[in-house]
């Protein structure tokens, strides 16, 4: 199938690479040696782009293109490219408050929608990290500095109305991806659609269950309408546990295609959801030599520590730095109003809760259900096994996504988590 | 004070109209006779531009355009010409909903940011129209029509995300006047600001104890943060009782340049709001001659009607036609989806009428605290009359902003209404 580009834009391949690095401000000073002997690889594992790795004498570049089509599909499903542009101005927006925690960004090419990054190393995909039983004492602190400090600085407590406004009419831009997660997340998984898949025959039923169950697809439609029409905040869109590269001692943020002016919890939850479901496919993972059984509390307290970490900067950056036109700081300066206004932001952070709640389970839904699933429970080889592990994740999620109000803290989700885990011991909901 | 103004632009004035509107298509025909016999007239006693009648042998039409500055302050507060486009666009978005009931549009021109327009006659503003005591049997019904059709079709209930975001993305361009909103409805009035006035002496200590109610205060900020962040539709935004023109038989709403995508509840809020406070200040009109007992009645149940039929409407039209991204109507075919589908859209009507209470509280407090009087109010010439009468305006305002949920529905409040205005006796909060 032909697909029409923009005038200018080409596929970038390994030989043509090193010329049209060498040409990029700083970028062959960084890479040090002649461009002939640049060594380049390309490793995209991901969907929607190419990715190469370049060396030089001195150092090493990440590019990452986009590719005019869905990858995981094919050109049959063709994509707009602008989505690099919006990863470019993400990195723009938020790197500035969240110094360290994402890839240095060198260049941005606006006809080959192209970006020019730092290259991570040793840095692993942390989804990976987590399957391999790896701890990363650093984790939740890093990410709980990185959601706080992005979402805060760009929401209407740190923003004037104008920037905020004008943020969100850029960001709108992104509706191609936005309109990928509504139709992927939000609305498939809860119905019949040639992109679902599942562990098939085990789950059959299950999928059956949940297409009929208007209580669950009432929750999801309910947080659809808020991924649609909640600008709160410039997310990320995507933050699940394969858009973050570690070691054990950092933490990088990646792949910001999908942000736009959205709601907050949506970040939160792609983050929590993913760090529940792996809980859940450790026990898929778990060996003689490798038991999982204290590997699982340390991702349940990881995830508690993302949310406790969180709420506790987020709120640090209100108190002290409220510059935004929300809750203007000096109509509550007397006692009452200190009270008051601390109150509200109490009640702020509780709504947000139970949004992240309400997101994570739908992150989690969609990867058992629909038509991305994740290597935690992918790599599980015993079917059977694996659709225990999925039935305990859905039995999480629809209690989310259902009733996110009867989770009064984060503890009670871990609390939920292990009562799932010793209680459900069949396959199927 | 010079103001920079786009190239082309310039004042229009009486004598140069009929030279420009000779050059429009068809607007010739329509005022019919020589453009030298056509009769001129500026009316403009809004805020914010030039507005001219003019009359030919055949026909009528009106002219407005945007001046480069808040025509009530004058040049010192400049304001941006682009408020005509949006003017101009929310015309042509939400017109086809609301069939008959603004005027018919004629011709936009982008370098002048001046709109060509129905004359309407023989309409009159409502709010005078409410002063004199004149009823408008059809007024709840009509702007039910409007409400629930603009609305409704500019939502997510009716609207693909696409064109969605776009909409959000392109009003977004009208922060300027969504800014001054943002200042003097939700901002000043409670605070020391030069803008503010109210009766003197008989509320300044009212004012100041307004100023000193932090549950007020906040709750007056969470509705601002509500109008910075709910791209819920495309709402009219300043759509008080001086943005109506009537007959007994007819009604058509103007000055749509506030528009953007923003919560409903405030399109709501200001007609609801607006009606009760003319409720109260009927008391400073009523004489021997007119006495106004059975007038304010009227009011209070024009103002259910408004609500039960807009309630009504706006639920027929979704359950007829969920044509948008929310909801997506194939989900919820069972007798349980059906049940529960329907629960969930009455409480989305619930969670809208306590938006709509709130707005309408800080519409009425701004009008009394604020920068802009309605003459409701101001043409009371007792001082002492009219403070009462907005003592007892505050004193409903503050129960709307800080305690919506307290209403279960619309007669809830005529009751609190007719409450206040028989127990309030007395200046003053």
């Amino acid at each position: 199938m032909a697909l029409t580009v923009p005038e200018g834009y080409r596929i970038l391949d390994e030989g043509g690479l090193p010329g049209w690095l060498a040409a990029i401000p700083n970028v062959p000073e960084r890479l040090g040696g002649d461009p002939s002997g640049w060594r380049v690889r390309e490793v995209g594992d991901g969907n929607l782009n190419l990715v190469f790795l370049v060396e030089g004498t001195r150092g090493t570049v990440c590019v990452k293109q986009a590719l005019p089509y869905l990858r995981l599909v094919g050109e049959g499903w063709p994509l707009g490219l602008q989505r690099a542009w919006f990863e470019h101005r993400h990195a723009a927006v938020v790197g500035p408050h969240v110094k360290g925690l994402i890839p240095e960004p060198l260049h941005y090419d606006e006809r080959l929608y192209a970006l020019v990054m730092e290259r991570l190393s040793p840095h692993i995909i942390l989804r990976r990290g987590l399957i391999q039983g790896v701890r990363y004492p650093h984790l939740a602190d890093h990410m709980a500095t990185f959601l706080a400090g992005s979402l805060f600085r760009t929401s209407d407590l740190a923003l004037p109305a104008k920037p905020k406004r004008l943020l969100t009419a850029e960001f709108s831009g992104n509706w191609e991806l936005c309109g990928l997660t509504e139709a992927v997340i939000f609305t498939e998984p809860y119905m019949v659609h040639p992109n679902n898949r599942w562990t098939s025959p085990q789950l059959d039923a299950t999928a059956a269950k949940v297409r009929a169950d208007s209580a669950w697809k009432l929750a999801a439609a309910r947080l659809k309408l808020k991924f649609l029409a909640s600008p709160e905040a410039l997310i990320h869109g995507d933050l699940h546990t394969g858009s973050i590269m570690v070691t054990p001692e950092d933490t990088r943020v990646i792949d910001p295609e999908f942000a736009f002016m959205g709601p907050m919890g949506f970040d939160l939850g792609a983050l929590l959801g993913n760090l529940w479901l792996n809980y859940f496919a450790q026990d898929g993972h778990a060996t003689p030599e490798s038991p999982r059984a204290d590997y699982q509390d340390w991702v349940l307290e990881t995830a508690e520590a993302v949310w406790t970490l969180f709420r506790e900067r987020f709120l640090a950056l209100w108190r002290g730095g409220a510059t935004g036109d929300a809750y203007p700081a000096a109509h509550y300066t007397d006692a009452e109003g200190v009270r008051l206004m601390e109150a509200e932001r109490q009640a702020y952070m509780d709504r947000l809760f139970a949004d992240a709640l309400g997101f994570a389970g739908a992150k989690i839904t969609r990867r058992i259900l629909g038509i991305a699933h994740n290597i935690d429970l992918e790599w599980i080889e015993d079917a059977d096994l694996r659709a225990l592990c999925e039935t305990r994740c859905l039995t999480l999620a629809r209690r989310l996504m259902v009733e996110p109000g009867a989770f009064r803290d984060v503890g009670a989700v871990s609390a939920a988590c292990r009562s799932i885990r010793a209680s459900v011991a069949r396959i199927g909901l």
